[in-house]
């Protein structure tokens, strides 16, 4: 057991809502208590795992929920193509010579800049998968993967297998039937996606509409817009999401309205490159779930959920002409618990009694913060990696004040340099 | 002397490029020395006082253009309105209770925001300049003040007797005559401050075209955009530049390439406020000095140069729906010698000997800035104020690992909470 105390509390549980003098009781990798100091039972002396948080707000961590982990390889690679060009001519061919142990190393890296901006888990699509897993398993970080599936790699039946290898109840990664997207998978590979979906009783994630040009050419090719598509393949018979959805039909609203679909927003990649501004009012007043993801480094370029915080709502405000949309509220659900829903974890959504210890501690004490006018505003239109004090997985202290526990930065530093020299960057 | 060694370096004259093993040397305010360091001169053991960098980089600090600092005050206070809503009902009846010896402190808490975020220099506009140019001195900050007069405050007799006193040569303060914007001030008013630049042979900064309604009313007023009808009146005559210039037509454009004006450009404070978007390539195309800013912390919310920088080629991307819209390496001009440009700080501009020693030193070590392939690029598109290592100002470190050296800054807090609680917030 071990008591967090003198802080401030956001639990999540509910509209957000800061607790002013709280303490969490973290036992195993399990949240024992988390609320009111006069609530905790009696008062105790600290004991020498205790924390003395310093008026310090502790929250659960946020879940990004669309990421291709390992393409920190190629961060500021080839920056300011347009996203077509960018894919066909850097990314996919560096990516066809990128092998499994080097995923791993990139995926490390990544990880090390998730704890570093209060990331607890990720939502990852990527080559690799049994790497990714072992490479997160290493760190202690949690990761939700998903199927990657498409014309020129992985297979129907891979992906299957992933699915009952890596849904080990207790571990720290998880797996979600998905594939790339409708542009990269004919229709009959999408057709036995549909499939796979039935016979597991699964729900299935894949990009949706990221830019104007993939929705025009669905359209174009099976005369109706996307999610129509796919819906009339019986894709989201189990549920599911999509990532991006920014360029989006009513049609298909109302498909994610009666399918119960999440939209991953990711508003930093979407910027970067030109993809466009989402209609996040709109997921938001038909009820859509809406979580956040920073997609990959290379088209970002960074992986902080504090900049995709501040975009999804200023994006908003700028697209509907309204300095009132999106509020700070709603913005710090899709940053932890919409995202925990749509990531199936369910058991890490919240701070509370017999929750997943997925837990984070913000600095208040930094300027940036004060003088605290209303702190949940703050978190979202203020806050930034800089105020990320302590990154928690599982009970485990992951990051603590800049240093990583669970890594040797420095080699692997020196391994990542090796794999750019030897992939010729 | 000073010497800062195993240093990367970005000096920022010319066009923006690394060297890679760099020195610099400090001698007094001054840069003696900055570049190669074959070039350096014999090596000598450094001294007690010289910094190993660690292969880390250095660069001129950032310049904040524009800024309301004292705002603080209001950080994420009635959040969400819109900007008539916001100013005309919450922040100005705030503004008229708040005396000299508050801005004051709360003009300390901006500096902090700035040092953390590698800012050595802001162009403010505020209430109680006096204060405000005592309370820079007292942390060592460069600042530059502007006019703000309007017809509820400030006259054109007191900026003109503060532009002869504050523009002390060799001190940290100067000051440029402005007025807060065409819609605030009166035909007369307007007129008699340009006879003051007039007399002053002085250049004008002013907020412009923040919002489309200030735009159009502006038209239905004088019949003319607001640029026009200012340039009518003379008020460019000897130069200056605008703030914000978010909504601007073919014939303001003509005018501000015509007169040499600047635009100081805010991004984040215009997607809080929904303002709107900038056209910052047509500036670019223009040849027009574009500067940023991060505007007062009531309106942006934080006062960090990485989320301007950020936001500045981000939303132009979107506005273009073009990727390779307003790159990197202008980004960072408008950062650093852009602002120095329009703010009169030809001293400040760059890493060059003879300069003024305004340097800040980048962490290339955290994992949000490798593997490193575009180390510009990261700048702009992967960094954030976590990594800012050092902030120097005139030769002085004020700001190191998260030490403020020349403020305490919990007496501070502590003043600042007191003053929330006079002030009723």
């Amino acid at each position: 057991m071990r008591k967090f105390y003198n802080a401030k509390l956001l639990t999540m549980e509910g509209e957000p809502e800061i607790i002013n003098d709280a303490v969490v009781v973290v036992d195993g990798d399990r949240i024992a208590y988390a609320g009111p100091r006069e609530k905790a039972g009696p008062e105790e002396k600290p004991g020498p795992d205790d924390m003395d948080c310093r008026g310090n707000l502790l929250m659960p961590g946020f879940k990004n929920a669309h990421a291709h982990s390992a393409m920190t390889l190629m961060r500021s690679y080839a920056d300011g193509l347009p996203l077509q060009e960018w894919l066909t001519q850097k990314i996919f061919p560096l990516e066809a010579r990128f092998k499994p142990e080097q995923i791993s190393a990139f995926t490390k890296l990544a990880i090390l800049e998730y704890l570093t901006s209060g990331i607890t888990a990720c939502f990852d699509m990527y080559l690799a998968p049994e790497d990714t897993a072992r490479a997160c398993e290493d760190m202690g970080f949690r990761c939700v993967q998903v199927g990657n599936v498409n014309n020129f790699s992985s297979s129907v039946q891979y992906i299957g297998e992933l699915f009952d290898k890596l849904n080990v109840p207790g571990s720290l990664n998880s797996y979600i039937l998905g594939c790339h997207a409708e542009y990269t998978c004919s229709v009959e590979l999408l057709r036995s996606i549909s499939e796979l979906a039935h016979s597991k009783k699964a729900p299935l994630f894949l990009h949706v509409n990221e830019t104007e040009r993939e929705a025009l050419e669905c359209r174009e090719k099976y005369g109706m817009p996307t999610l129509c598509f796919l819906d009339s393949l019986g894709f989201f018979d189990y549920g599911g999401g999509i990532y991006h959805g920014v360029h989006m039909t009513d049609e298909e609203l109302d498909i994610m309205e009666k399918r119960g679909l999440s939209v991953v927003l990711n508003p930093g990649s979407n910027t970067k490159l030109a993809s466009g501004m989402a209609p996040v009012s709109e997921y938001l007043k038909r009820g859509i779930n809406c979580a956040l993801g920073t997609d990959g480094a290379s088209s970002n370029n960074a992986l902080n959920m504090f900049r995709e915080m501040y975009l999804v709502s200023g994006l908003s405000k700028l697209r509907d002409k309204d300095a009132s949309a999106v509020p700070a509220k709603e913005v710090l659900k899709m940053a932890t618990v919409n995202g925990s829903d749509c990531m199936g974890l369910g058991s890490s959504r919240t701070l509370s009694e017999g929750q997943q210890a997925d837990m984070i501690m913000i600095d208040l004490q930094a300027p940036n913060m004060r003088p605290g006018n209303d702190t949940i505003s703050d978190l979202v239109f203020s806050c930034s990696d800089s105020n990320v004090l302590m990154t928690m997985v599982a009970g485990k202290i992951l990051y603590y004040k800049g240093e990583y526990k669970t890594c040797d930065v420095e080699k692997l530093y020196a391994e990542v340099d090796d794999i750019c020299r030897e992939l010729g960057m």
